[in-house]
């Protein structure tokens, strides 16, 4: 018989927990407990045994603390549960004097915060992991007027991106045949196109779609991320155009091209924590493996930085130019005044690619859905006037949408010219494009 | 830290790969690529734009490495994915000239060996988890003689303590309906009382029995842990008769106890991760919902550091005791001769409960079933003279069996009287036995 | 007779295919066969050897028959696939001979028309039993202008209903977490109490209402029957405020009264086969296991007939008191006239518990969904006084509502009651109601 | 809102049961009722009012029936639910009086005994198929010495038939993942190459393996018929080889034959329904989709007749030959003596193949297996000289086997020229040993 558990407790790791009783535990009764008492309860010896009855009550009081609390509670978070002080600075000292592997291990140790521990036990609970993932929404929330609460921050970032690893993380695919709890979900989280309602969900869910999501194992029926995808012949230069009702049932055997027009994150408790590259790559090869005859695997995109970038521009060398192109942008219904429209298409689409293609934020491309694409190893390969005519499309950007290609045979040299020289992978047209903006 | 994908890049923190661009970086070519350059690649920007498919080949080239040849990949991985010594000097300085939690949140990310990251990549594999309990389990057995590769055990040892952190864990209840895949490792894993083929499993899974196991979504069909189950009348004072053939079917109505008989870990790869604490206290509340006619849940336990003991006691005090008891107990066969065996049961037993009380390590109690079930909270019920008189039983606990009981309103305050001032908690009888020892 | 595979025929009983031979059978060749052609193969012997490709086909050029061409097809189906006479007639002549059951069972299989083979065999394409109940539901759509066609019919309903068979069916709890394909059925086919979109649906599905379907294993998604339950205090006398949104979630534990206040059949091809009366008494007994505190299993159910038999009794002895009424139904929004309203209540609800207790059918009672209930053994408790508000409400049953209380001890008695004495079990109350009309 | 289950009673269908009335029913009390009284309550009005507690209770007491009495119940059933004899006296008359469909209806309804529906009520029980198959399975054991119990039979085959159609049974692919519950069925149903113990059921489930079965919904872990394949490089011809030890985990990829070698029916109650024919032919589909690289099906099957249709001959004209032969296979090892083995090598396999595509009864072979096969369409491709060793081998096939072949293609022409001209499909050289023999 192994016996587990024993062996911590023997070694003393286990025993870890005992410096934290300096910190006041409840004595145990019928009173009612504060939620802090719980988590001193928990983080202590006592949590050991009890199992996940205190992780239980833990999360539950979570759940239940009024939101003008979290800041306090955060902040006591914060103090009381940080590190014993004399145990890092002998740690430190013994690395300073023979700084080899088991001082480096000890020093680590000593050094992480005994909250990340304490969040480990809050994660026992049945639906621990949502309650862990709730707090950091909270956190995130009031990180802007709390700056000193950055630090918890880290930590449940650190947990929660090691607990989210893409090899814990299931994909499924979405259809008309899912369960309406996770339906719901993709309407509330649709964060590209609006999804307005069940008929227009419908309508994505048809033969000529597919949808992908990945999912954790502790966090059921909750859809982490999302990515919508036609399949159509030849690459999609509207997104309207995709959204019009009209399935087309013979898709899934005559398309050559898969567009991924939306690709919309579900849990802000997970900011920061990669997971759209893994959900485009793993589905480009799910979407090879049904459906062989699919050749091209692009997205339509927003520009959703370009307007913005534009009326910064409006002090600067070519201010006039800029000036004259948002003066058009901003007369209501220009896009359907053809002639005027036209008037502004060579210059916007020039833009738009000089914009993409040579704007930068040190070397990473200043367009945060550039960003995103270009980072992931993808190639920028046209510019599509008129490609989004929803107001929200006009107003960021300028009405215009564009493909990043997908080729898997590209992306691990456009990642490396990217983060190595700051080079944006570009087909000829845009470069051309660009070059004469 | 890890960071993977580009939208934490994106937010602009610092991307901490780059320090890894000193190592040697295969070019990527066709030459066949040793585990090495391979674990740098992933580890480096290259690793977050090819998605998955680098840690799969980690992954298969991890499975594919000759025996003879792990303890170097082992030293190579201490030693290259360590730590970068200026940025911690430079934490370390910050820390003391200021150690607010910021600080703090520096430090341990910059002690944070690389090797971290780099398992949390290796996986993202299709089967990554499984390789990094491989590399685990590959590890332990090169302790003893690569004594230096310690620091390496506890970065896996943390990270898989995180990973399989209980609310990650599934209890599945295990039956004749489960797939064959999962009861032929049953058949392997048992470490208490050995099943002797189908037939015995059979017995085992029938319907006056119950057994449980822990599963991870990462390893499909792979129990961690598992616990049989006897549902009788009274505490069951023989495993020889629980193991015998003929079932009771009316036992789920009629049953007012639950005999623990044995618990055993399947992945030694997880060994010092605390599994089996949690896998009892559940199935005890599952056991409870189903069956509201059970009243008592107990273990039915060896006592394997028993006859060892009484070896030891050949030296001192009591030798000239222990000697005789010992002389009848090497005697073949003589829990077959009942007045033999009668001469010495009240000896031994006295002496049993006076070792399972009174025996110390520090404070824990020396004999390590005890120091698992009374670290868990229970209590020492009863001591079963010839409770096991299979060779096993009889070589190491003299025949005798236990039972730790695991009294739910209890099992905090037992936990706390050991942990707090090492007292055992005994029933009086017990406390009586050992008392006259 | 089914007479598939060559088991049966190597065992030496005759092949009854044989004398299908007479029929035209197609060449088999490249060239576009028709429906009837196919349907001769397949019931021919060569339907043996090519499985369930045949079957395959038939049923697809089914799904692509106009439906002008179906009456053709079915009077072909009747003509074509008969009996034959001379074998029958040689059966008739053994059973008037010697009536043994030897006899009657050749005389049975003499007599079952050949196309009942034949849609044994359209049934084991994919899909075949959908392609089965598409057929009948075509044919009953064309009964009433091609009344020829009725003997087709009865072979399809005894099929269907020996495939329908309860022991077939899966009841299936419908909530939140159910497949979207599945919960729009619900929506299509509520048949007493429309849903009104997925907000309504939602509303149906929440933690204080239950919802049951039948399934049967070849009809993947769709929803044979389905029962709509609120779970409250008290017998409910208002539908409107059932379906009003304010969810109690409480409700599963302290709610005593399970109220069925909609039963709808999805399946209008399997009409005339029994499926509710199972399906209300297997969902009592699901309740009661899940739900020990329930002690009341209730209907609120509409009186579809009530107003139309008033109406019929303007001519006749209580004339003036049915124009009486009639008078004040028929004006728009008398229910919202309170003095009005009341005016006709006590000769309203003891007409209404008139009607339900004696009015006849033969021995059934007049009004169907009574017939339906008290059919099963249940017991008229209670007439509710504006109980169902909605145009339709007040339209056939003049607003009122009653409860049909499902009692498990009493069923039995109250139908045998009914169909031997036609007797109609009703409460104390209804009938004193009932007796002062 | 649709009222099923009232339409029947209202058209009077469902009351049919009236006319059992004359039965005695017993009153529903508490005494012991037998199973028999039950059997007449289910069919009565009653029946239909308690849904499926009385169909619940007959199941149980059937299997609690001891085994003596049940040719007394099944005899009773035969005698007391058979029909009326005045209404189908009256059917018959109508009949004859005018032959029109609606006629052959009452007719065909009025000729069906009472027992089929009874059958069909019984099976509304939990676990009431289970009885009704469990029903013919006792009763196929006792028709040889009960032939007057054969129209029984007739009512269960019927029945049976339209329930275990194709269309409702579920193909399974069966392999290590699967629960034992059913894999202990397959050790215990191979009826062709015995399975010794689960190592060996193992290797039958490994990589270069594969094994479907079907299974009916309403028969849970029940298979009821399964085939064992082998993945391999061209014709198998002996089975010793596929039973070795010794997996080739490449198969799926480099095989181009799929030999069955093995089918088996599961379900003795389920006798004459054709099963096999269909699962042979949608495993092959399944093949061919899971692996394109297959080229041949094929079987590897014995000649359970020719040793036995070989003693046959010593009389006849052929009388020295076969005397001669037998002479050799009766001596024990001589498929061990490598020079007398040959020594009868050319004259068994002429006569071998000479017996398959000869050998009559009426027009269908006189071998089983080959009926079977050929049967199904199947072309009879090659005889295997040692191909089956084993005792069973040896004394049933003169340790012969034979391939045979399904060719989709060929399929329909094969089986309509064995039944049309009782023209066996087979090679040239198989023809051409045949017509030395």
């Amino acid at each position: 018989m192994t016996r587990v558990g024993v062996i911590d407790w023997l070694t003393g790791i286990a025993d870890r927990g005992r410096e934290l009783l300096d910190f006041p535990v409840s004595p145990g009764g019928d009173r009612e407990r504060t939620l802090l008492d719980l988590c001193h309860d928990l983080a202590s010896r006592s949590g050991e045994a009890t199992g996940t009855a205190l992780a239980r009550e833990v999360a539950a009081q979570w759940h239940a603390l009024p939101a003008e609390e979290r800041p306090a509670f955060f902040r006591a978070l914060l103090d009381a549960f940080s590190v014993d002080r004399n145990a890092l600075d002998a740690a430190i000292a013994r690395w300073r004097d023979a700084p080899d592997e088991a001082a480096l291990t000890a020093l680590h140790q000593a050094a992480e915060p005994a909250r990340q521990d304490l969040l480990r036990r809050i994660n026992m609970a049945p639906d621990g992991t949502r309650a862990v993932v709730d707090m950091r929404l909270a956190l995130l929330g009031l990180l802007k007027s709390h700056p000193d609460l950055a630090p918890l921050d880290e930590d449940l970032r650190h947990l929660l991106s090691s607990w989210f690893n893409r090899g814990f993380l299931e994909l499924r695919r979405i259809d008309w045949r899912t369960s309406a709890s996770v339906l719901e979900k993709l309407i509330r989280y649709e964060a590209v196109h609006e999804i307005d309602g069940w008929d227009d969900l419908r309508r994505r869910l048809a033969a000529d779609r597919r949808c992908f999501a990945f999912f954790h194992p502790a966090l059921r029926d909750e859809p982490l991320i999302f990515v919508e995808i036609a399949l159509v012949k030849g690459l999609a230069a509207s997104v309207q155009a995709l959204l019009e009702p009209g399935e087309d049932p013979s898709a899934p055997k005559t398309a050559d091209t898969a567009i991924f027009y939306s690709i919309s994150n579900c849990q802000e408790g997970l900011r920061g924590i990669s997971l759209g590259n893994f959900l485009i790559k793993q589905v480009v090869e799910e979407l090879r493996r049904e459906m062989p005859t699919l050749k091209t695997f692009s997205t339509l995109s927003p520009i959703p930085g370009f307007v913005g970038w534009l009326r910064s521009r409006r002090k600067g060398p070519e201010a006039e130019k800029a000036k004259a192109l948002l003066a058009v942008l901003d007369q209501p219904g220009w896009q359907e005044d053809a002639a005027l429209a036209e008037s502004i298409r060579e210059p916007m689409t020039r833009l738009c690619a000089a914009y993409l293609t040579h704007g930068r934020r040190g070397k990473a491309p200043l367009d945060p859905t550039a960003r995103f694409h270009l980072g992931n190893g993808a190639t920028l390969e046209r510019v599509n006037w008129m490609g989004d005519t929803s107001a929200k499309g006009l107003r960021q950007s300028g009405g215009m949408m564009v493909n990043y290609l997908y080729r898997l045979s590209d992306i691990e040299r456009n990642h490396e010219a990217l983060m190595a020289e700051g080079k944006v992978a570009a087909s000829r047209a845009v470069l051309s494009l660009a070059g004469k903006a």
